[in-house]
C-alpha cells in the first residue's frame, strides 16, 4: 500500500493538525475528544449545526465548518462513526441558546451515536437524517444511505440558521432539502482503506460498479465498462424516477468526485447530466462540481440533483466561509 | 483504460462545455478557437492577464479565470500546448487598453507558441515565464519547468492588475513572485493519458518517484517507499536550499494534490511541511491545500513555498472570484 502517511494509527491526528494549521483563520481543533468548531461564532443566539461521521470523506464535514454552514464537525476514525462524547463536547462548546441541530448521514453507527448524544444533552436538539442515495430501494431494511447530498443540506440549513431561523424550523427545512435531493454513485475502481491495505472490492479492467456508497462497499450492480453517456443516463434515470421533477422545475446539479477522478472528467459528466435534464425541461440554475464528499482514493463520482424553490436558492446563494466552500464572504 | 469519457477526441470539448455551463456566472467559453474568458471584465482599462497550456491540469488554468485573477485561459489538448491562434483570439477579445501579460509555464511548446502570439499581437505585451520546479538544476539545458507555483503568480499579479498596476510593473511583480517561489513534486503512481491508455511510467509497490513534473514525465530519482516525514524532508530541503529564507521570513505554503491523493493525506503533508519551516523560524502565514495543478489521475503531490513581503500578502488576500479559487467577493 502506497500512501502519504507515517503510522496508520496517527493518520487522522496528523491530518487534523494540518487542517487546523492551514485554516486557523476559520476553524479551531479540539483534540480530547476530537471536534472542529467555528472560530468566529455569531454574537447572537442561533441554532448550532453539528455534523460528523467517519473520516476519509474530506472535505466533508470538517471542510464545511464556518460562517453560514456548520458550527462544528466530529470526525471519527476512517469510515468509522464518531463517538457520543465527541458530539457532546462539540455541542457543549458551541451551543448558543438556540439549541442544536444534528445533521446525520444514515448509517447505523452514526445514527446510534448521535442519538445517544442527543439524549444526554441538556439543551433542545433536533436531528435531520440524510438518506439521499437512491441506489437502494426506499424500503431497504436499514434505509437509504446518506451521501453527497449531505453538504447541500448543510449549506442551505446553515444559511437559514445564520439568518436566525429557529430550531424546529431548521429541522423542517433540513428534512425538506433531504427529501428534494437524490444521489447515485459509480466507481471505476475501489478505494484502499489504510488499515486494510488493499481495495475493499476488486473490479477488473472491463467492470464498473453502479450505486456505490462512500465507504468502499459494493454497489447494487457490477456492469460492463461503457461510455460516459450511458453511465450518466443510468444514474440520471434512477434520480429522475425518484424525484419526479415537473417541467420548469429549478434544480441544483452537483457532480461529486469520489477522490481520484480528474476534474476534466467531472466536467464532462456535468455536461452530460445537465443535457439530460435540460432535455426534460428542468432548469439547472445552480451547480457544484468537484471533490466534496470523497471516499479516500476511490475512482468514481456521484450525481446529485436537488429540486429548488426560491427560498432554497436564496439560502444556497447566501454567504459561506468555510475551508472548502466559500462565496459571498 | 477506465475513464469517464465518450470518445478520446471529444474529451476536451465535452469537458469545456460542462465547465462553461457549470460556471456561466463567471466565465464564457469561445470554441473556435478554444479559450475561456471572464464574463465580467472591468469597465476601466487594465492589464489583461492570459495564461494557458495543455489540458489535464484542471483547475489550472481555466478554473482561475475571473475577477482578480486571469482574464482568459487557452486550453490545449491534454498535455499539449495551445496554439498561437488561441492566444491571439483570446488577447483580441479581452484586451482593454492596458496591454497583455502572458503567464507561461516553461515548456518548449508553450514558450514558442506564446512568443509567436506576442509577436503577432498589435498591442503592448509582456511575458512572465514560470520556472518554479526545483527538482531540476538551475542550469538545466531547457531551464526549470513551471508547475504548481504558477497559480500563485496568477493570483498575486491578477490582484495587482485588478487594482490598476500597469503592464511593465505587472511584469516585474510576476517575475519577482516566480523568483520567490519554489516547488517540488513526488508521485506514488503515474497518470494515464487517455490517448496512450496506460501509465506513462511504471512504479512497483515499493517505489516512489521524486521530482515529478505535471505531464507524467519521470522525476529526477526513483527511491524506495518511505514514510511521509522522510518524503517531506527531502522535498523541503530542496526548496529550502533554493530559496534560502531568512529567519522570520513570511511565507505561503501550498500543498498541491496531483489528482488522486486524498485530502486527508494532503493535510498530513501540510502539517509536516509547516513543522519543517516552523522549526527554521519561517512564518507560514498563508496556506493553500488541495488539487489545484493536477496531472490527470496521478497519485502524488507537490510542495510549494513562496516567500512573501507585505505587498504580496495584500495581493494574495485581495478578493478573487473564479470557479476554483474564491474569497472576499
Amino acid at each position: 500500500m502506497k500512501k502519504f502517511i507515517n503510522n496508520i494509527d496517527d493518520l487522522l491526528e496528523e491530518s487534523l493538525q494540518g487542517f487546523a494549521k492551514a485554516h486557523a483563520d476559520i476553524i479551531q481543533l479540539n483534540t480530547q475528544p476530537h471536534f472542529v468548531k467555528r472560530k468566529n461564532p455569531t454574537p447572537t443566539a442561533k441554532v448550532a449545526l453539528i455534523s460528523g461521521g467517519g473520516s476519509g470523506h474530506e472535505p466533508l464535514h470538517t471542510g464545511f465548518v464556518g460562517t453560514g454552514m456548520l458550527d462544528a464537525a466530529c470526525p471519527g476514525q476512517i469510515f468509522t462513526s464518531p463517538t457520543p462524547d465527541q458530539m457532546m463536547a462539540a455541542a457543549q462548546s458551541i451551543e448558543n441558546k438556540g439549541g442544536v441541530l444534528f445533521i446525520v448521514k444514515n448509517y447505523a453507527g452514526d445514527v446510534m451515536n448521535f442519538e445517544i448524544a442527543a439524549e444526554m444533552l441538556d439543551c433542545p436538539s433536533e436531528t435531520v437524517l440524510i438518506d439521499d442515495d437512491v441506489s437502494l430501494p426506499k424500503n431497504h431494511s436499514t434505509g437509504r444511505r446518506g451521501v453527497a447530498g449531505t453538504l447541500i443540506v448543510e449549506k442551505i440549513v446553515g444559511a437559514a440558521a445564520e439568518k436566525g431561523l429557529k430550531l424546529s424550523d431548521c429541522k423542517v427545512l433540513g428534512d425538506k432539502v433531504n427529501q428534494m435531493t437524490a444521489t447515485m454513485g459509480v466507481a471505476l475502481n475501489c478505494c484502499t482503506v489504510p488499515a486494510l491495505g488493499k481495495p475493499t472490492f476488486e473490479l477488473n479492467d472491463e467492470q464498473i460498479e453502479m450505486g456505490v456508497g462512500i465507504h468502499g462497499e459494493r454497489g447494487h450492480e457490477t456492469i460492463g465498462l461503457t461510455n460516459a453517456t450511458e453511465i450518466v443516463e443510468q444514474i440520471a434515470n434512477a434520480i429522475n424516477d425518484d424525484l419526479k421533477p415537473k417541467k420548469g422545475q429549478k434544480a441544483l446539479l452537483h457532480i461529486n468526485g469520489l477522490g481520484s477522478t480528474p476534474l476534466i472528467e467531472l466536467h464532462l459528466i456535468y455536461n452530460l447530466a445537465a443535457q439530460y435534464w435540460e432535455k426534460r425541461d428542468i432548469d439547472i440554475c445552480r451547480s457544484l462540481v468537484g471533490n466534496y464528499t470523497t471516499s479516500l482514493d476511490m475512482t468514481g463520482c456521484s450525481i446529485t440533483l436537488t429540486l429548488l424553490d426560491e427560498e432554497m436558492i436564496k439560502l444556497w446563494d447566501a454567504p459561506v466561509n468555510t475551508a472548502n466552500l466559500r462565496w459571498g464572504c
